[in-house]
């Protein structure tokens, strides 16, 4: 099927001219899963604005405008990479297991190699934006977009490769394995989590956050609250897409996998709640927002094969994980300011356990749950190193952190000469005692 | 159709596979009324996140975390009691024609079932929300969440029942008359504000609203209106879904449907800016968004049997008429803080009506306007006094008024120890005399 | 296929029901066709509040609901006139090429032209709106109310009769040329840039944009860069409803489509970033989103016909184009509050002649590069002399500045009695020296 271009002179095509229409059952289900993967590829697309409010939300008010760039230049430097490398690096054909070594920079192929294109670059922007609100509001913006092309053009979709490669030839040695990480709890997010973790160790925590003289850690509250709900919003719609177009076709079995994905949300809030109560915290926007992006990293794995209740399960458990995860990173003095180490690494080695242990008609198969185990360990012994080894290398010869001077500034003013509100009267710096 | 676990083990279903693919007409009908009622699931989901803007946005910045807080944990325990309870009630077998009775917390059903249950969970969310709105800057959060999951696993899904129930055998007694309420005018909307009538009756009005000398109200305008306009275009947005998905089949009929959606929605702002010049008032910014707001819940009930023109003049009545019952509201010195109840119960009432009025085809049939009536008003006499002993029941043993202390302070400090805006200098508290 | 009454009735329509359900491959097409176009048109509504919180944003908080405002009532207001005139104007009709003579005020049509109109209703409001940002903080609200009545009515639909026209008979001179534009760079965008032109060349700049004495402009910063983004991101996720969506059938072409958006728009990104670079300025939050907008105006045109490589070439150029015009209406001393003129139309012609130039396997054809500058330059001769006399007996006869005493109190108080943030201090008015 080709858009005649005399079609296009006239501007629209009307729905009686066959030429553009499907007219057999292998184009009318094309067809279908092309508009499938299309929105679906617009709400993970959507979910970098979930991530822009959330972090920038959790951020000081001094640091809006660097969080917004970080989150919207690296959907930009990051499609065009994972154009250029990254998707031949996962998707290409793949006799080793080990890498993708074709389709590089594609340009004239299939119309539904286009779409998985579309589809899968919006995943690896993902991976690459949690990064950016565990190492906010100390980050060199440059250095910030150096990692970020590493990342999304060699990282993620070398991992990748092993479990979802293969498309045009070959398959990755986890996916051989019988490893089940159906839309990425351990490809996306949690690598992105364990990049984030070696960036925050190799950059130290903000000024102020953590007392020299005590083991407390003294919280420093984002700016807006109302962004950082907003966020949460954007993001679990976006799952749905994140999810549901795991599918890559449009089959009766995506309203299972949606309200799979919607209940462990629901359920990922509850047991921030509950576990927020338990330890007797105050029940907070930020723990209840991040309670249920854990509850989504959770079932992202196991989302296709679990029942509702286990689904539901997965998700309360990974809403709890995300409070504990939390403030075990303040103990170890790690500050991750909006939490993405919690919400998508532990919650995502969770989830993929749970992946395994709650597949229907197949509970409590240790074998699963041993092959689940090697994958979330592989994830981990290969994004965590590489990661320090490239921040080790950019804070050496390039500079990864701000000045203490531009930091106190706020990187608004030191990175970009803008501020992002004004006319609006503002603490010079505020850090909850 | 089903996912084998193999595939789902090498990650991607390719397009080629035909397992995971319709093959025979039905099953591609299958999937793509599943493809069109996720995504409208997703929109209607969204609609929370604009709930939560509106709300937010036109209450005081120091209750601005309780308002999202409620926003965001009502479609979290919603969602899990309409699993458990409410759709059993709602759709179960229904042979009396008043309730339900198979379906709760279903678990292993038929893909079609979970498509079904996803869509029918944002539904009962939305219906919950309304309250939140008018009950805010006031209502203890704890006994809001505990009122919210009765009227999302008790009150809403009944009624419910007596117009949509029956999917698994038998039918309500208000379908059995032929009661037109395509998409909920009566059963989501009027439900929902009846419900938030009861709550502002028993909770009494927010300290300084009501002067106890005069007459006259005092406006305490929200303290950002930029969220207001966006929660209403989120709100606007999300309706495409709640209305064009209620056809719960992707057919050739859903254009129409959306395209009245939209134009009542249009005609509603322009039905609030034509009534606040008749009445000499400024053409506020949260009138005109509520105006729209209102078109929408008018031609809810109406979308699928208007014409174009019936549908737009509904929703210019309706948003005149929720422009009228602000101000009546006021008078009775009841405190909706949004306006939901003009909005969701009396633009609900009118377009309940309208279905009725203006059927393509039939217009003006008596009858069944005559029909229409019965079930708005059947709709108030069952929440209204149900939610009245609730909300008395929940005053007098749990507290549901925030102290007089607390409400100066804002719910923000009192019950969720955050503040939404914690480096901005604020006025102590705004009161526009 | 039509909905029967009774089935309303009973609510739901239960998948099994044959009635409701497509059963025909034709029928099955159609429906597939509409829900695409449906979500399409739910994408370009949404684009309204991308377009209100970029230009809400980029303005002072003074004239926050202001522009809300204006946002809002277009699409309103544009809506229902679109309904009634411009729709039979653009698509009617249109034996002369000149103009569409039927259609006005459809009621009773057929289930696609539902659909059509619904889509095509929100590009005319799209076209619109893009005056209202470059006119901002200064413009009388009922005079911009009435200009977008005309522009909507008359000037937007009459050149769109051109290009698309003829859906019921004929079809447009410039269609009968070969002429491309996909989805609008000139029909959309470069008419409402052209409107936005003459818009502010008779309006005037703000007061304090330009110094008297110098040739500097004096930089006036938005108050909320993080709506700004949220703005850029909204729009970015609804063009792909824009182009994708203009196939006007679910095929599976629209992958690439998307595809190409997405690229160019992360392409432009990156060209407003070097073109900075070059010219030695700090790379700018509301440039980087701008320049990703230029991607999509240029690509706009062409996304169908070229190939990814062209595309992001098109997108690169666009972003840098939007970077060198803002300074160029600068020197012109023209006060283009969001830096419209440049994104929507300097941006737009280029991917109007980028179109012709790129055309895959049509590669530097210069007759259609001359084709697409026919098209540009009618574009600009038809839109840019009209509206100047628009404005021109506006500002005579009506009145379309706002007094100078209004201006500096900000648009908010004086149109609409309302303050967009009334508990938060704000600086009296800030003008960055």
């Amino acid at each position: 099927m080709t858009i005649k271009q005399g079609l296009i002179g006239i501007g629209w095509l009307a729905p009686g001219m066959a030429m553009a229409q499907p007219t057999t059952a292998p184009e009318m289900i094309l067809s279908m899963n092309t508009v499938w993967i299309v929105m679906a590829a617009a709400l993970v697309f959507f979910m970098q604005a979930g991530f822009a409010l959330l972090e920038s939300g959790m951020s000081r008010a001094k640091n809006a405008v660097n969080v917004m760039m970080k989150n919207y230049m690296d959907v930009c430097l990051g499609s065009l990479v994972f154009w250029f490398v990254g998707y031949g690096l996962m998707f290409g054909d793949n006799p080793s297991g080990l890498l993708g070594m074709s389709h590089f920079g594609v340009s004239q192929v299939s119309d539904w190699d286009y779409s998985l294109l579309l589809f899968q670059t919006m995943f690896a922007a993902t991976a690459v934006t949690i990064c950016s609100g565990a190492m906010a509001e100390r980050t060199r913006y440059d250095a910030y977009l150096l990692a970020a092309a590493v990342m999304v053009g060699v990282i993620y979709p070398i991992f990748g490769s092993w479990v979802w490669g293969g498309l045009y030839g070959g398959s990755g040695w986890l996916a051989d394995l019988g490893f089940i990480d159906f839309a990425g709890s351990t490809v996306v997010h949690s690598i992105g989590a364990w990049c984030a973790l070696a960036g925050i160790i190799v950059l130290g925590p903000r000024s102020g956050r953590f007392d020299k003289h005590s083991s407390e850690a003294r919280a420093i509250p984002g700016h807006n609250l109302s962004l950082v709900a907003l966020g949460g919003f954007i993001l679990w719609l976006g799952w749905f897409g994140f999810n549901g177009g795991s599918t890559l076709a449009a089959g009766s079995d995506i309203g299972k996998i949606v309200l799979n994905t919607h209940l462990a949300a629901a359920a990922g809030a509850v047991g921030a709640w509950l576990m927020s109560r338990l330890i007797k915290q105050p029940v907070l926007l930020t723990a209840t927002v991040n309670g249920s992006l854990a509850g989504l990293v959770a079932i992202t794995a196991g989302c296709a094969v679990l029942d509702l209740e286990y689904a539901a399960l997965t998700g309360l458990i990974g809403g709890g994980l995300a409070v504990m995860g939390s403030r075990l990173l303040e103990r170890w003095r790690l500050d991750d300011v909006v939490g993405a180490i919690p919400v998508h690494g532990f919650a995502g080695v969770w989830g993929t356990l749970a992946a395994g242990l709650f597949v229907a008609d197949d509970l409590f198969n240790m074998t699963q749950l041993l092959v689940q185990l090697i994958g979330a360990v592989a994830a981990f012994l290969w994004a965590f190193p590489l990661a320090l080894l490239l921040f080790f290398v950019l804070r050496r010869w390039f500079g990864l952190r701000a000045s203490t001077q531009h930091e106190q500034q706020g990187l608004d003013f030191s990175e970009h000469d803008e501020v992002g509100y004004p006319e609006f009267h503002q603490h010079a710096t505020y850090v909850r005692e």
